[in-house]
Formats: C-alpha cells, structure tokens, sequence
C-alpha cells in the first residue's frame, strides 16, 4: 500500500494518528518528515528499516523511544507493526530551513518561540493569539512539549492551519541563528526579569520567547535572549495563564508596531 | 440541624455544593443569601416556605426555576428536598451594596464586568487576570453566565478566594449606577467598535466590560458603555479566546495606569 493510500485509512482529517510496520514508517520518515511527531521503536527491534528510522530521526530532530512491545501494541490497537511506530502531526509542520528561506532579512516581523510548553490548550491557544497579533510562525521543540495534534488544532480555532508551525530541535541554537542570520532581536518573557513588557517598546523585528507553565524559561534559553521583560502584576496570586501571559506580550508587539507606523 | 452544621456536612470545601429541604433552604436564604447561586423549586410545590423563598430570590436577583421532582432527586443524591434545592457558591458573594459601600469615590480603580461567560474554564481565567492587573473586584451577572463553582475557582489559582466577586441582577442599571454615583467610566471590549484599545489612554476609572464568547457585548450593555474599543487584529481568525481578550483589555489598563503614575 502507498503512504498516501496508508495515510487516508489511519488518518481522520484533522486528528492526529499513528504510522506503524516498517514500509510505511520508513515511507513516511524519508517523504514526510516533517509530520513525523515522534517514533516509537519496540524494545530489541533491530534491522536495516529500524536502523534507517533512527538515522532520520536524528538527523532531523525526531523525537524518538525505545518502548516495549505492549506500548506498541496498544497504540496501533494490535495490529503487525514490526517494531515501529510513528505519531503523525494533525498539521503539516514545516522544517525551519525550508520556512527561513523565504523570510525576508529586514522590517517588523514577530515570531512566537515556545520554551517547552506542557498543556495542549494553552499550545492551541497561543497559536490563536499568535496569528491574530500578526505572528509570522511559531517555533515548537517537540521535546518534553505539548504536540500539535488534533486538539491543539481545534483549541487555535483553525489558527494551527494557516500559521507556519516550525520544528525545533535544540531551542536556544535557533535563537541564535534568528539573532544572527535574520536580524531578530530575542525578548523572552520572564517573570524574573527587572525590566518590564513596556518599559521600552518591543524591537519591531523581534521573537518572543515564553516559558512552559511550571518553570518560566530554561536557563540557557534566557541566558540566549537579548532582552527580558516581566509583566508588571499587581495581587497576590503573582503569575497568569502561560497562553494569557503570551497573549499579552503578542499583543503588545503589535501596539508597539501600530504607535510606530502611526507616527511615520 | 444549624445552617452551619449543614453547611459543613453538605459542602466540601472549595467545592460547589447543593442545600435541599425546606428548612436548610430557607436559612441558607435568609442567612447567607450571597451564598446561593440559584434555586430549584419543585414544580407544582407550594406552601409558606416556597413562597418565602421565592420572595428571597426576587428581591436578591437570585436565579430560581421550577423543575420537575426527578432533576431535584438527581442532583440531591435521592434524599429528602422536600420540593426545594439550592446551588451554593464555592466562594463568597459579595453584594454589590455592601461592596460599593467602601469603594472609594475618586482615585484609579478597575472592575471587570462580565456580560454573561458561558464557560467556566474562561470564568476562572478572567477572574485570575483580573486579580493579577489589580482589579477590585468582578461583576458576575447570575442568569445565562458561568458560575463560581469549585471548578472556577480553581482555574482561577485561587484568585477567585481573594478579589471580591459581585454578583448582578441587571448589568446594564448597575453599569449606569456605577458611572452616576461612583464616578466609572465604562469601556466595553467589543470587536465591532471603530476606536482601539490602544487608541487613547484607557481611563484611570474603569469599569471593563467583557461580552459573552460567542456574541460579545449585548445592545443594551453595549449601549450604556460610555467608549468602546476593540483589540486590532491581523490574521485570519479574526477573534481570541474571550479570556485572552479580557486580559489584554486588563494589562493595558495597568499599563495605562503605570505609565501615568511614571510620568508624576
């Protein structure tokens, strides 16, 4: 069967799915990567397919573990999965090189950089907030994070479709490369920062980076960051919903960028 | 058995609880009414104790409707209700009277007024953003809207044990209420509206409404705001989630509020 005919039966359209047997988990690492969520590998599975997978995988940052069998088994409901297991993504994701290719190198642009976000709704809706402030894509490690799956699509109210969702490996190397090969000043948020959101306007070429809900920023992510703002609180509670939080510095990018093409 | 007693017996702590039979009902009305989030009568029930907490109800705007004895039986669990069940709040209410009596009449202050959130997911955020950007408290209507329930108040992150939650018969006379005698000026959030957020410094006086998910601010609301702003958007989804928009109508009211305070 091709991958195209597999992928319609174990697809529904707009949910997330699995892969498994060696044909088609291979078929879809070497003409799909880019979907590939995540590879299961049963534990003792050996041979050529098994180890071209993982080759893949980490050549292009798949995310990948080793499972017993029942793992496996359960996930594909049964049937003959010869070892391999792929978790697909519910929207196409596209791989950063392809994506910064044709960003141009100059004027205001907004990227959203997720530090390792845990909770599918506030995944989704952070995607929501990041297209309707005018974001260009947003940048998802698909390590210890929340997944773009069918749910996340759903809470984004579609956003997940028509905003460009880009893979990352290792987070604070891509900041890096924006900052240095694309001209993208690096503000984190960071409850911890002395300066605030709006102290000072936000760069108009600028990422955004927001911490998972628990943690706020790891520290070689902030330490990566040209800039890191606190929102201002007042209360006792001390802290807001990781989307909310987002939310707001989204926004106050595009205030940022409105004032200023007000005064032109 | 005292009302307290049975409160303590009925409710668990945090936790949205019911009061059943006529005479737990009864004080629970006439004791603690802010308590009680709406009434269950019995269809077709009658006698002085119905008709006393009928009256309760009318003159406190508490919800009540008439049911037929299986949904009483269902949600007290099959014991005795005799005719009458009330839903009582996780949290206080404060009433609106007693609270307006010690607000200030000048100086900066914010209230987030809610025109009927459906759900409690974005009820509990809102009330946790509200208490973070240093509001005073949040006008909860009780008809047609979420309600504080166990659920909120942990969404809230506890938020909802701190800020005083108010709750409202008739949001619009209490709106005008408030910019007549308490000297608020009322900003709707309503996308339609041609004036943006950021447009003009948000009034250090403010009563921020917030419309409903999916239909936003309702006409008579809507027609006694004295401004109305909306939050500009790019992209394609044209909305956010209600609580994210909430949020950002708040923290530009402390952004406001700061900056005003900086420029002193």
């Amino acid at each position: 069967m091709s991958a195209k005919k597999e992928e319609k039966k174990l697809l529904p359209k707009g949910e997330e799915g699995y892969y498994w047997g060696r044909h088609p988990v291979l078929t879809l690492l070497e003409e799909s990567p880019q979907r590939c969520l995540k590879l299961y590998v049963m534990r003792g599975a050996g041979g050529e397919a098994v180890e071209k997978a993982l080759d893949i995988c980490k050549g292009r940052s798949i995310p990948f573990q080793m499972v017993d069998a029942a793992v496996i088994k359960r996930l594909c409901g049964g049937e003959n999965h010869q070892g391999l297991l792929a978790q697909i993504s519910a929207v196409a994701l596209e791989p950063l090189e392809s994506y910064l290719e044709r960003v141009p190198l100059s004027g205001p642009a907004l990227l959203l950089a997720l530090d390792h976000i845990q909770d599918p709704q506030n995944l989704g809706s952070m995607i929501r907030s990041a297209e309707a402030a005018g974001a260009e894509a947003v940048l998802i490690p698909l390590r210890r994070s929340a997944l773009p799956t069918g749910a996340v699509m759903k809470v984004s109210a579609g956003a997940a479709l028509r905003l460009p969702l880009l893979p990352v490996g290792n987070l604070s190397q891509t900041l890096q490369l924006l900052a240095e090969r694309h001209h993208f000043w690096i503000v984190g948020l960071d409850h911890r920062a002395e300066r605030t959101l709006w102290e000072e306007p936000l760069p108009d070429r600028c990422v955004l980076v927001v911490g998972s809900e628990g943690r706020g920023l790891s520290p070689l992510v902030a330490k990566r960051c040209d800039d890191r703002r606190c929102i201002p609180m007042r209360g006792k509670t001390g802290s807001l919903n990781a989307s909310v939080a987002a939310s707001i510095g989204l926004f106050e990018w595009l205030r940022c960028v409105d004032k200023c093409s007000e005064g032109l």
